[in-house]
């Protein structure tokens, strides 16, 4: 008998990653490369062609008859779902208005689709995650960015000419920092990793006994914003600090998305949300805070559960539902 | 013939407004009286009941046959569109857990809808006014409060437990007032109407010669939203300062909505947005600035065209679809 077999593939500034999937939703094999975006897009999309080729090559080698059913890309935007280009020289140097479909069209002749990242980020929580089924999942992602995808109804809300919202950019104070976004405090420059590494850095000289010099080696420009939640959780003060106010800032972020969206359900991932439990106290505070005018309590904020793997099951999961004749 | 006729009713803290639509959403007939809301819900829906009575004499009176074929109902919240329960004691005192759809029920044994009142007025704009037809379409209106509603596809977006979102009160900049919503520097405690007054109050000492002193016989106490707009067209400073500021605040809400919802047009209503002209240079920068991420270019962000009466319209239109069996 023959299986299908869904790939699914997550492409980031600096790893691309790859997932097998049957009709199921069972991972059946997992990869990763470093994408070295700068070498081309010639060069990047030669590389995935063949970890693809590799990935069924092993499945079969497993023993078994697969066919290739899709082909489900997720990449870090902004990218063109209807036309299958990536247009990202920012996160991707030198991919500028690349079309990924031609080249595997060419290849595999299998469907394929192409979003968001955070996007298939949401939608693989949705399949198979912290959000399974709800009616309204808001996905955050918090790392050296901050993604945020809205999943509607099992589909990826989109916005006008198709575009991806781009959460992780609202307003939160306008007497924050300027961001390339365009805007001064937005969410992005008060609570991702580097906004958090920022804060630490400018605030060591305060801090002279703080942990974190010692941890950097006596280089306060090498601090990292895991390094500042380590610090923050042994009840050093400079991280402590630095985490209460990232905290706060998160908390508003999320309060924005309680208040205009009232999802069932927010799904926190990223790097950042490692440390989830420094940033509770915050949102429960809020939450309570604002559950005047809007059911805030009702909104269940729960950690994401598909980690690195979310894209991969999103990104297979919405060329499935693309084959099955409801796209995301 | 027999015509049918849809009843639209807009209940606000001091008035209720009527009006008769026929089912090609021509406007027949409109009414409108002080409710108050103090003397009890009982007086209050029993004064509803006899304007209908009142309004579909007169439409027979003028001649023709007409047949109720439905009432809508939009409310200042919250409201339970479910259960036809209004629980708003805030804005309309006394009117706590109060059933609207039991009396005229048992009265008029037409169909019957009730939501909230930023939806209905949402719900006009889209089918009769600024936003005809859009697929998301936002609504804002900027008056003692600040209401928010978002349609998609033609239906009012609702949040877990199918409650409204209250976009008026998303954080704008959490160094900003404390708000009865919960938090410090809403969207609603810095660019609505009495917030612009407020302001004004309090800068009136820095500017002794202002003419809003003038304006309010000397009792900067007596300073209103309007007439700080009015001081600013005519250039003073003071005014123009806290016109300014407002406007800069109040773009920067228009750049959430924006970022996170990428709507295809967002329609400006409320007392408020008599002064758009004082708004438009703010909002055109901010969407410059943000067309980085977004395509902020692409939304449309156009005065309400039906003012009071969206409402009406958008009530009596949610009735309407209901009875057409595609409810909003």
């Amino acid at each position: 008998m023959t299986e299908e077999v869904y790939i699914g593939i997550d492409l980031g500034g600096t790893y691309v990653r790859l997932g097998a999937f049957d009709a199921e939703g069972n991972l059946l094999a997992i990869d990763q490369a470093l994408i070295e975006a700068q070498r081309g897009p010639q060069a990047g999309l030669a590389r995935i062609i063949s970890l693809i080729e590799a990935m069924l090559d092993g499945l079969v080698a497993q023993g078994g008859h697969f066919e290739l059913a899709g082909i489900g890309f997720g990449s870090t935007g902004p990218v063109y779902p209807e036309t299958g280009v990536i247009d990202n020289p920012y996160t991707l140097p030198t991919w500028e208005n690349v079309s990924i479909f031609e080249p595997l069209q060419t290849r595999f002749g299998a469907p394929l689709t192409l979003e968001n990242d955070a996007d298939v980020a949401a939608l693989g929580e949705y399949w198979m995650g912290a959000g399974r089924g709800v009616k309204r999942l808001y996905a955050i992602t918090v790392g050296t960015g901050i993604g945020a995808a809205f999943i509607l109804d099992g589909r990826i809300y989109r916005g006008v000419t198709g575009a991806h919202p781009d959460g992780g950019h609202q307003v939160i104070d306008p007497s924050g920092p300027q961001c390339y976004c365009g805007l001064r405090g937005c969410w992005e420059s008060l609570a991702s990793g580097p906004a958090i590494a920022r804060q630490a850095r400018a605030r060591i000289d305060e801090y002279p006994n703080s942990m974190l010099l010692e941890m950097t080696g006596g280089n306060p420009a090498h601090i990292e914003a895991r390094q500042v939640a380590e610090a923050a959780v042994t009840g050093d003060p400079l991280g402590l600090a630095v985490m209460e106010q990232a905290a706060r800032y998160f908390s508003l972020g999320v309060a924005n998305f309680i208040i205009l969206f009232l999802p069932d359900v927010i799904v926190l991932g990223g790097g950042v949300m490692d440390s989830l439990d420094l940033f509770r106290p915050a949102l429960e505070r809020m939450t309570a805070d604002i559950d005047v005018m809007v059911p805030a309590r009702k909104v269940r904020i729960v950690p994401a559960q598909l980690g690195y793997h979310a894209g991969l099951y999103g990104a297979a999961w919405s060329v499935m539902q693309k084959v099955n004749g409801t796209p995301v």
